[in-house]
């Protein structure tokens, strides 16, 4: 908990999925368009960045006409909002390497790479139900090719990432925690903040307040039964550390947040 | 492989569900309606039931306007077709135990019910998203309360049920194959007949021929891996057998399928 410390939720744009494939096995059918969203905390050591949103024009050529994102909703547009640039943020952690998780990951191009191990291991060799989620792998051109494109041989584990197993306390009040099902190695986000009670951002393990209340996962996983212990660690883990849940694509909840340039702390 | 062998397919209704259930991750969404039979088998052996269809009025409580099963669709006028009674059934075999897999069992009062060994636990003890699946337990209503219901105590593996695991050869030329993912211990049937190829019945492991040419799991999984596997186990089968598939929901080939009373053989 330190008291200079501040949380900024980013507001990147939207995307539209049908309600079967956010609710698994519930629906409503039909679709429905859910908030795409980064979490910035500007920290002691360092500007720490928690997903990074979709690339629009990948989305658009691989989903034409779904993702929404203005300008100001570009990952350059929201940090301008707070006077940063992209090549200020020191640590990229990523929930996972989905393609809604990962657009803004080229821009921070002095940012070390937070993941999990297992996450990039699964995003390196997806199997045949992964490919698609994975499929934006700018981050990493290299990553299934080989030496030439990123430069760092076939040893994937570079200084550029930093992969984790466990849980993590990776800077005072940073803790990521294991919460696999959705992807192989997802991990969810708390902060302790001076002035409230700690922010517990679930990632992709619940996308919804109503999820986490149903006890429903998203549509689109590759572990059913650690999909639910996940769920359940999440509830498990607001209530141990009084921590407020922030799901990761939620349309009501997010109009009552506090979006950038307004903060946390 | 018997020449007195014949294989009647029983025509016991349809249902609907969403495509995006029906072809997990792909779809289309909205209701799609498909065809639910069983497999009967006239063997030397015994009278070999292959799924019993739902029970509409079961069915009718727990969705809406959804069941269609006219009277000469429900098992006994099924059987009228052919001359049979359900008392006449010996052997009932459950690919799993799905509502609408299930419904006509509690009529086969004289035969032994065949399932593996992991179906019959996983529906004894459904875990929190098995639940709706095994909503219908009217064909052993002890086996989740014990002793007075079914009057076998709580060993819930009476001579009613021959649990098996592994592939076996139940009778001559009728073959389970272990195809889990859409539940536990689920099984798929080939049975070897002397006038034409063998007849390969995916069960739930894979609804429709787009699924299996597609490679698309059902939307209702309990292990994403072990669904594509047994996908693949279904393919590798039909080759190594030289085996004509029947999926378990398929509109389309349904239409292009003998109904009892005609038969295969």
């Amino acid at each position: 908990m330190t008291s200079d410390t501040k949380v900024y939720l980013l507001d990147l744009g939207s995307m539209a999925l049908d309600g079967l494939m956010i609710y698994w096995m519930h629906g409503p059918s039909g679709p429905i368009r859910f908030p795409v969203y980064g979490v910035l905390i500007d920290h002691p050591d360092g500007k720490f960045l928690y997903d990074t949103g979709f690339d629009k024009s990948f989305i658009d050529s691989m989903i034409p006409n779904n993702a929404i994102q203005a300008e100001r909703q570009t990952l350059q547009g929201q940090l301008d909002l707070i006077g940063l640039r992209a090549s200020d943020i020191t640590h990229v952690i990523n929930s996972h390497y989905h393609v809604d998780h990962v657009g803004g990951n080229k821009h921070c191009k002095h940012a070390t790479t937070v993941c999990h191990k297992c996450e990039l291991e699964a995003a390196a060799r997806p199997r045949v139900f992964e490919e698609r989620g994975y499929s934006d792998m700018s981050f990493a051109p290299g990553l299934r090719g080989g030496a030439q494109s990123i430069g760092y041989g076939d040893d994937i584990y570079t200084p550029r990432f930093e992969t984790l197993t466990g849980d993590q306390e990776i800077a005072k009040g940073i803790f990521l925690f294991e919460t696999p099902g959705h992807t192989p190695g997802h991990y969810s986000l708390m902060v302790k903040l001076a002035g409230r009670r700690p922010m517990l951002f679930s990632g992709d393990a619940c996308y919804t307040q109503r999820a986490l209340d149903e006890n429903i996962i998203p549509g689109a996983h590759v572990d059913v039964q650690a999909s639910f212990d996940s769920l359940a660690r999440l509830r498990q883990l607001a209530e141990q550390h009084d921590a407020d849940v922030f799901c990761s694509h939620d349309p009501d909840s997010w109009k009552t947040w506090q979006p950038a340039p307004g903060f946390y702390s």
